[in-house]
């Protein structure tokens, strides 16, 4: 067998050689998919001595014998939590915390195929548009590779923190009047007058990386009869998940499918209006709002893709409250010492939500993903519920111990 | 084979039962080691299949059969960093990504351990003064344990941003007036009189998770012929990690024993000053000052410990300033895509100056521990050097890079 690697646009079926620079679909314009016919067959038993990072699972995944960029993402921790499972109201649950990537972020998976797609294609220069983490993962790894990094942010709502990992990476950064709207139509004109990359969610090779996420619940939990809860902004990272369990059916590694939950925040919600209303396509959200900026997104990039995963997974998915968020982030911080940035917190809501209205059945086994660090964002709203006590002597903290019981 | 694990004496070597009680040497009031006598065998053929936590090397910790407190800490990525090796000046560089941990900093290897300990003390709380790592892991294993955590922090000089995992994990904060000094007084008031178990730096079970780093190190790259620098401020972790090589060499795992590197910053640098002047015990600084904050200490509990791993090690121990930490923080993140809080580029700066000084030797692999997450410490001040441009269209990014050829 031989390996053999070729983009497939989702909607009219075209290919395309691996080595194409091509974001969308040159006949009809729709997305690309990334196809990867192994070169070897992929088993549960060759995986022991393996590298302890995402490039693990390298039969399935695109090779790159030299230039391939990585600082160990992936194969991140998966943790039982029984006192949150209780609280959700499943048998079990476990999150996945990709939080602990290089970079905090599932996005580091991505961009790990991302730059190495821009060395293998010979670009010296990747840009993006954004003012999260995906500036952050892709700067860092420009930095790894060698690259040279352009981030365009909108010059509004930008809080400096967001902004500082893209700095320490030593990207060019950018900032412009307006909103990310505008920021990427910046980026689609530099990127041809500069010969730079685009790594924004349209590039269908990140979804590459994120799809081992799939992967590493299978082998790390050991069973895929399972639901598994994912946070929905761009769409990207649901339909990653998907595509790697439906790779692992396909090679014949599992038989059981697991039940896709998209969660979206209720002030940015196309795609659960869109699948709720039965729309024909997808109504952009002209100023989304939600504590959960990382999803915090009108008009996602990637919807079809997550509409084709919640279809063939027989999914669900909800939207809920920011005032559920932070209740969310809570139980998860209080019960387990665990946490993510907002959005994580999402998926744990929106599972709650469902198990109340009888959507999710309580005897399920529910993986969460907890697809950012909570240092991501420490915002003083998420943790309002605990103020510090101000004291002057010893006295005083025994003296209020004392009153509680 | 049976497990013996019992408390020893750094100075007068009197022994104590497990279960006691008990900071410190309660005869002469010096500070106390663990002693882990193993059951059985310590060989790296059992280690496949194990857990991908620190939790793998079980023989050489302490066994806590029922109530383990895990979030999954240790085995963190070690990574090759072949530029910023050349930046430094040594053969070979790997990086030691601690930050990766569940809180974000090497203090959850020790707090895994301290509130197991807590639990099999039948301890009901936790207190500890601190306003950054420490309170931060602490809160998140208390959480995860069910134990009641009452922090204590100083009301000067406290950023918020360092508060806020406290505060997520669900831990009763107290403000106080004063510095830590004063903090560490009112926790050893109440400590007593609210049944709380203190879990500072004085506490030894913490070094018993620290040492693992060393394990993970010798099972990762399979060599201990090597150099190890760690930034030095209360003295725990070099302490522990030297401990951690010394038991597998004492358990003939290993031949070759690693120099152990102190790092400290010029403005609190206690240790430095014992060691070059040759003094007889340490002399406290009031007020130390470094954006080192983590390493911002005047007075180190574990100074004691970290001369005999010095002394042992033939290790080196250099301070250096904060501008060459900003500048070592800029070379990792620049030349790699990663990078630490400030701390941990202290390391970097230390060694980078001892090579320059031609006290390590160019033909030297180096292992550099990344304590604590680049994003506990978004100070602007850290990446001043990289300033973003504002522009209004996309013919000024284009006319920027055309300048630049």
């Amino acid at each position: 067998m031989s390996e053999r690697v070729y983009l497939m646009c989702i909607s009219c079926g075209r290919e395309f050689e691996r080595d194409t620079l091509i974001y969308t679909c040159s006949s009809c314009g729709d997305l690309l998919d990334v196809v990867v016919e192994p070169k070897s067959l992929f088993r549960r038993d060759t995986l022991q001595g393996r590298v302890d990072s995402m490039w693990r699972y390298k039969e399935l995944l695109p090779s790159f014998d030299k230039g391939l960029v990585t600082l160990g993402e992936g194969y991140t921790r998966l943790v039982e939590c029984k006192k949150l499972a209780k609280w959700i109201g499943v048998r079990s649950l476990y999150l996945k915390l990709d939080g602990l990537n290089p970079t905090g972020s599932f996005k580091d998976r991505g961009m790990s195929v991302g730059t190495s797609t821009a060395l293998r294609l010979r670009m010296k220069r990747v840009i993006c548009a954004s003012t999260g983490n995906t500036s952050a993962s892709l700067s860092a790894y420009s930095a790894r590779a060698g690259l040279e990094c352009i981030v365009i942010i909108p010059r509004e709502k930008v809080a400096v923190g967001k902004l500082f990992q893209a700095r320490l990476f030593n990207s060019k950064v950018f900032q412009m009047v307006g909103g990310f709207d505008d920021a990427m139509t910046v980026v689609l004109k530099c990127a041809q007058a500069l010969d730079a990359y685009i790594l924004n969610s349209i590039n269908p090779w990140r979804l590459e990386g994120q799809k081992t996420t799939a992967y590493e619940i299978w082998e790390q939990l050991g069973r895929t009869d399972i639901a598994v809860a994912v946070p929905v902004g761009n769409c990207g990272n649901i339909s990653a998940i998907w595509k790697g369990f439906k790779e692992l059916g396909i090679h014949g590694v599992i038989k059981d499918l697991p039940i896709m939950i998209g969660a979206q925040a209720e002030g940015a919600a196309p795609l659960v209006e869109y699948w709720e209303k039965g729309l024909e396509t997808i109504r952009p959200w002209k100023n989304p709002e939600t504590i959960a900026t990382a999803i915090r997104i009108g008009n996602p990039v990637n919807w079809k893709k997550a509409v084709r995963a919640l279809r063939e997974s027989k999914g669900l998915i909800t939207a809920v409250s920011d005032d559920d968020v932070v209740k969310a982030l809570r139980a998860m911080s209080s019960l387990e010492g665990l946490a993510g940035e907002p959005s994580s917190a999402v998926a744990i809501a929106a599972s709650k939500k469902l198990v109340d209205e009888g959507r999710i059945d309580p005897d399920t086994t529910l993986v969460s993903v907890v697809t950012g660090n909570p240092l991501k964002d420490t915002s003083d709203y998420l943790i309002s519920w605990n103020e510090p006590v101000k004291i002057t002597d010893a006295n005083e903290i025994i003296g209020y111990f004392s009153r509680q019981k």
